[in-house]
């Protein structure tokens, strides 16, 4: 836990929050911080910074904040599209995307989907939260990311995406860059993206089993580009980690040498 | 299991292997297969190809092997350089480094790292193997990762280390290139890899809570260059997916734009 997250149901206010779940537990367990120290701390979609601790009893720990400040956005801002996973792979998903700043996490259907997977509790916000936190306090990032449920694959592709396309153009004009990792592609990603743009990044992580021909099809229709991740052949949280990551090198990356 | 992975107890002779564990359950119930289908598999520290089922019953499955091919030698090799992470951690540390084709994976002591891990069970090859074979088997790899664990930090980096690199410069000359993730860095990858290298790599990744200065001073001092992986603050094991698909972007990255 690199940042503890702070939400408004711990708010007691005059910038005081008071916490009595795991959260307590880690700062007088594991961090052993005593009254009078500090901690990192983030507001949940807020800014963060640090809070002193005021109070630690057997139930619980009262925290008042220090100077915020807001958490920078990320540039490029990232929406990852991913089949959705069982359940024990989506939990690890949703850290891996909070810790790694995605703005927007789509979990469609795709044909190599088992249907029971859309029944799971865990596509409850009130489950799936907790580990979009757990992400956002390993990342030390604060911003919650939008998760968003298709269970229509064509309509996800062909009307949902674009009309989420169409609105952000509307807002600010770049089109996104739209990438599809496949492990068929001999094309790497420094041929896609181009640091110098200000388009936000639309990534598509297929099933265990990759997509279906007709989906990859579908997907290159409407603008997704092919490329590959490596020689590698990885689980989703991998493919996503590695992604970001060979995303990130791209857009820091010196352009002489 | 995107590879079945066969080793020598499983051989019963004429290139037929009998299967009794998860992996006939596997070939019985998930790819649903049946005798005279056939099925990837890769020999442990051996060939990969395809194998013919012989025979399926609710015993075992029995396989009879087809043209085989060598599995490529990554290209650079890999030794990675891991603080020894805490059981749950390792096994996933474990499945990474097999998938992603590490060569050598060295568990080392560190400041951050607690006395009790080494005492841990999963430090016994008959318990750490088999998340090394689930990792191979995912990544389509059959050249099981050499695991190592070194109890003192200095000894391993000042004396283990160092008798290492020259024993490989006297096979074939070149001195690896010594790789530390940092968050403290600014430096990306892309200044410290070059792809036209024939350098093997060593990769250091720290314990959660990272390196202590000390530590990072005497890597420093036999070699090691720091750099950063971005703005992202990850975990161990998204640490090293990170890193290495990083590498593998540099080592297929086109030349000129």
């Amino acid at each position: 836990m690199n940042l503890i997250i702070l939400n408004e149901s711990d708010d007691i206010g005059g910038g005081r929050y008071r916490l009595v779940d795991h959260r307590a537990e880690h700062i007088r367990s594991v961090l052993n911080a005593s009254v009078g120290e500090t901690v990192e701390i983030g507001l949940l979609n807020g800014p963060a910074g640090v809070a002193r601790i005021e109070e630690v009893t057997s139930e619980g720990v009262v925290l008042i904040c220090g100077p915020l400040e807001k958490v920078a956005d990320p540039t490029p801002a990232i929406d990852l599209v991913c089949a959705l996973p069982r359940p024990q792979t989506l939990k690890r998903l949703l850290a891996t995307a909070a810790m790694m700043d995605v703005r927007r996490l789509h979990l469609v259907r795709a044909n190599r989907v088992e249907k029971s997977y859309f029944q799971s509790p865990l596509l409850m916000p009130e489950n799936y939260t907790p580990y979009l936190i757990e992400g956002l306090s390993q990342g030390k990032l604060t911003r919650l990311p939008e998760v968003a449920i298709h269970n229509r694959f064509r309509v996800f592709f062909e009307d949902t995406l674009p009309a989420q396309v169409a609105a952000a153009a509307e807002e600010n004009a770049t089109p996104p860059i739209r990438l599809l990792p496949d492990p068929e592609s001999t094309r790497g990603l420094d041929r896609l993206f181009d640091r110098d743009t200000n388009s936000w990044v639309l990534l598509a992580v297929g099933p265990e089993g990759g997509w279906v021909p007709f989906e990859i099809q579908l997907m290159e229709a409407v603008g997704f580009q092919r490329f590959t991740l490596g020689r590698f052949v990885l689980r989703v949280e991998h493919a996503v980690t590695a992604a970001l990551a060979q995303l990130e090198l791209l857009r820091t990356a010196e352009r002489e040498r």
